[in-house]
């Protein structure tokens, strides 16, 4: 079928033909008339002018007494005026001028007689301390141009002009309509191959911002009459049509044909990545976009796509994305046919703003949550060099990026409560972690990539932990190696032990499925250690090179029966209920660099980790000792 | 009465103390559960975890065939493997992985036999193109800290997650009290005295900006028992209560009084202006604000008090406002005692910012409405100069800015109908206008302040328009003045005439009072030719000195009978439904200066000029003969 054949259309041209397209079939916003009072936040669908005039009558601009002004002339600070009952009146302000007056004298500046007469002891300009009628705003004049944001303040003009009802554009009501027959309503308790269908949250999220009304139809099957249907009667309900998942070449894509059935497909395959598969279509004014299945590719679908089909129908302006210039801290390669989209982590650095890539895969939401901004690579550039200076498209406010202490190193579930007491105790800072191993730690806060590290390496000659690496990786100093917590290794095995596992030597047991951490966690080099103590050999334990790389994802495997074994610390056993075989206790510093030192972000962590609030959540975690967290141990 | 005493506290001491009092009284924000699918734009209550991993089994990546990798070992481009059916499994993106699979081969890469067996000629590499559970989110991980945005990839990631309900912040309720016997609600025929009140509805518009419910209750009078009954009802179903107007020191101020009766007054009288007379209190952990009357002291007060206060209940960070260095086009005299507001016009003038200050009466909500930014003048400073560089927090978009053209000159309505077809024609652009007279406009163009005026200046000498103050003031050019139309001035008189005004010189008339343009303008250099012309004497026309800065100021004082005569053009009596004695036919040209010659937004504005579009509206409009419209009558 030919609709099924992807093309690879460069983005500018295939977005700028699309709302061409667009243009060309008549979709254009509607209006509708709401009362101005609540119209904040609305585009004026035409231009509105003043009905009446504000002030619109001749008011007193002050407390005082209003008068003709020719009868104060002559006074003088020592030859007063002295005005007879009839020849002022007593106004507050905003009360009208009476219609012979044409000046209003200050309540301060008026001399009571007992008598009720006043006496001025200077004379007043006409006119004065009077608000004209039209000194805001002149009936006839026009306050808004069409197609304008309405703000509070407009609001608060539209009034004062006696325009009480306001033509503003309608909001677009965006079908999205869920299709795949492995697709599920959201649930706590899925069955292996049901995938839960979140990204209609997502995206609606997304239309709300945008000042859109989503509305998520129910899930299709992978069945073309039924999508036909879907697309018929979403595109008789809404505005703006989204179709998510199907729009690849697989088996059951029907989603392109079900489109051209009913409409015209523009475009099918953009050279972005992810995204790919993207469709681009309407029937009639109806624009109708398939979004493909990945949370990651729809997201970024929707963002290219979709927000300039809203911009158009607000509308509204280009408006230039908010970027900043970062250092990159790790290549990336990227496929000459695409634009590519990297997340990435930001943080502000001893001075220089580092972006650190995110994991790539188009299936991560948590890749979007975790991302600061967006690198975009170019189409027909083969990828980005560590150390090249980038523009990333902001996603967090830069403010907060400033104020945000990155944690690159080894990774123990501590670190998210550290994170979550430190933004709780101070709303302007926070704590950003990437889980690479001790020795990626110790490397990233080396190249000035990070401000702390987790660390827990074992020097087999010593037995001491952490100290001898410093001393090797930083020799001319630099940093502070800050007491943590001592945490308790052993092996994280299935609840009620089915292998009977009582020792560390035991993981050698034939058709034990062993799960390992990455080369260069702490936790690997321990095993590797213990591997060696033992005199075991590492090839004979089958899985050994099936690596995880944190303590928790070792330990989801192992619950849910995809391997039998795995060394890790207590707190990510108990938290998947697993049994724990105790092997030894080590432990778990921050190497904090020297220009991070003074950082309030950082002087508070180290306040959190002296507090009773951090030993009580620790000691809530389970496996942990505590000597002196927060205290410097050595400074190299 | 003690309270009506305003003290001049400095707005920091004010801010930081109101909020420590909040803080120790206990003002918090309680939280509520949601639907996590509605909980984009929220903020978190509490650190949200994983409960189930994601994904929640092991998932092929790919469409292909799952299988043990150790059977694929050994096959080369070659020597294919060739596997029975019973030695894979074919599987679609998203399938679970069988138990006793870890690998799967891309679909691409499988030759099929006919019998069903397979070919391969690649072997597998254990676990790749498979999505281990947790690959994304591990179950027990953290996923947000407390006090965290909910982004729309956050509510796909908690969905993910199992995380069917999210603990979320309660949006503050927000009372908001209108008080006062003048008060009246928004109609569109209000009476003379009656003050409509429209401050709630843009208080409103700025509440729910911040993520507030406003909720506003029933007009006041003032009345201390109404007033404290009100204050009483709304303490005890809101979070935070607004008290709107009776906060200065007026005999009907019982505003004071009344919250001290019920809660503690910290502060009434604020060093700043405007805004001075707000008030800072609280009943118990009800915070409560007493916001002067006026609606642009009404809007500072709030932004400066009030919203810190719902950052304070969002647990927000500071977030330092946006803010762009500008050339002060004007000198600005402030009262040292206070912090002073100034609401500017920003342009982009020939690549420099210029800052135009606007009418800073508290009572002007239309100044709000045309500001683009806020310069804030610092208690202490007795102001700023001409041309000196100021930062200026931004009320519109830097890239607006940019793209607006700024006419400032001698006012039309067809400039606001001008303004109205280039936003229309280009989302992008913008025409931006302030009404200085022909004069004003030849000054602003010629400091570089101002990119277009209007202008129509007759020359007494020659009878013709602009040619000859062209040359006097910019004798080195630098500008073209551009063609736009004729219009008819004239005296706009009451409807019926009924002082019988037929001709220019009936101005004199006894007892006839006049309202005036002011000097500069192109309207007041043509009446003052002509009362020399006809051999008038200027002082003896009642009201020659009264002032106003438009055509239908001017139009507006005449209809609501405050005055009798004025010139003016056709348009303006016409939009009043006033009479019109025609005087004479002038030319009303554009000066555009030549560094904005090449501007998009003033190419555009030319074009418009030359459209039949444009001749529609002006002869709507009424009054004005077109010629060549957009042509470049002469450059200097």
């Amino acid at each position: 079928m030919s609709f099924n054949y992807l093309t690879n259309v460069p983005l500018k041209e295939a977005k700028e033909n699309f709302l061409k397209h667009l243009k060309e079939s008549g979709f254009a916003a509607g209006s509708e008339s709401v009362p101005s009072m609540e119209s904040s936040g609305r585009i004026s669908a035409k231009a509105v002018y003043a009905k009446i005039s504000a002030p619109h009558y001749t008011a007193s601009a002050m407390d005082g007494i209003a008068l003709r002004a020719d009868v104060t002339y002559g006074a003088t600070a020592t030859t007063p005026v002295i005005l007879e009952k009839d020849q002022f009146t007593v106004v507050d302000t905003g009360d009208p001028v009476p219609e012979n007056c044409n000046a209003v004298v200050m309540i301060e500046d008026v001399i009571w007689e007992d008598d009720g007469r006043v006496k001025l002891y200077q004379a007043a300009a006409p006119w004065a301390n009077i608000r004209q009628i039209g000194e805001d705003i002149c009936a006839g004049e026009m306050i808004l141009p069409s197609f304008s944001n309405i703000e509070p303040s407009t609001v608060g003009a539209m009034l004062a002009a006696g325009v009480l009802k306001a033509d503003v554009l309608k909001k677009p009501v965006v079908g999205i309509i869920p299709t795949g027959d492995e697709i599920v309503e959201p649930s706590n308790n899925p069955g292996p191959g049901d995938v839960m269908e979140f990204n209609s949250s997502i995206f609606s999220g997304m239309l709300r911002k945008w000042d859109c009304i989503p509305k998520t139809y129910p899930i299709v099957k992978d069945k073309p009459e039924l999508i036909r249907e879907a697309l018929s009667k979403a595109c008789s309900e809404c505005d703006i049509v989204l179709i998510n998942a199907g729009s690849s070449a697989g088996r059951d894509d029907w989603t392109t044909q079900c489109i051209s059935e009913i409409g015209e497909v523009y475009y099918h395959g953009i050279a972005i990545k992810p995204g790919k598969p993207a469709i681009l279509a309407a029937a009639g004014n109806k624009p109708i976009l398939g979004i493909p299945g990945y949370p990651v590719s729809g997201i970024i679908v929707i963002d290219e796509f979709l927000k300039p089909v809203v911009d158009l129908w607000y509308h509204r302006g280009e408006k230039p994305k908010e970027t900043v210039k970062a250092t990159l801290a790790k290549s990336i390669v990227s496929g000459l046919k695409y634009q590519e989209y990297v997340r990435v982590k930001l943080a502000n650095v001893g001075g220089k703003m580092v972006a650190s890539p995110l994991p790539r895969g188009a299936g991560l939401v948590s890749s979007f949550m975790k991302a600061d901004g967006m690198l975009t690579i170019p189409q027909g550039l083969e990828g980005l060099e560590t150390g090249e200076e980038v523009d990333v498209e902001l996603l967090k406010p830069l403010e907060a990026l400033n104020n945000t202490v990155l944690a690159i190193g080894s990774h123990d579930p501590l670190i998210d409560e550290l994170s979550d007491m430190l933004h709780a105790e101070d709303p302007n800072l926070y704590l950003s972690s990437t889980h690479v191993g001790s020795m990626g730690g110790i490397m990233a806060v080396k190249r000035g990539e990070s401000h702390i590290a987790g660390c827990h390496l074992l020097d087999e000659k010593t037995g001491e932990y952490n100290y001898s690496y410093m001393e090797k990786y930083f020799p001319d100093g630099g940093i502070r190696l800050v007491e943590c917590v001592g945490r308790t290794q052993g092996i994280m095995i299935a609840k009620g032990n089915p292998l009977g596992i009582e020792k560390f030597e035991d993981l050698a047991k034939p058709g034990l499925r062993y799960v390992n951490r990455q080369k260069g966690s702490g936790t690997r080099v321990l095993t590797d250690y213990l591997v060696k103590k033992y005199g075991m050999d590492a090839d004979g334990i089958e899985g050994y090179d099936r690596e995880e790389s944190t303590h928790t994802s070792v330990a989801a495997q192992i619950a849910a029966g995809s391997g039998d074994a795995g060394m890790g610390i207590y707190s990510a056993a108990k938290i998947y209920d697993l049994d724990f075989v105790p092997v030894c206790t080590e432990q778990y510093d921050f190497i904090i660099a020297d220009f991070a030192w003074e950082l309030p972000q950082v002087q508070k962590i180290i306040e959190i980790l002296k507090s009773d609030e951090f030993a009580r959540r620790i000691n809530a975690l389970g496996g942990y000792t505590l000597e002196h967290p927060g205290t410097v141990r050595r400074q190299f």
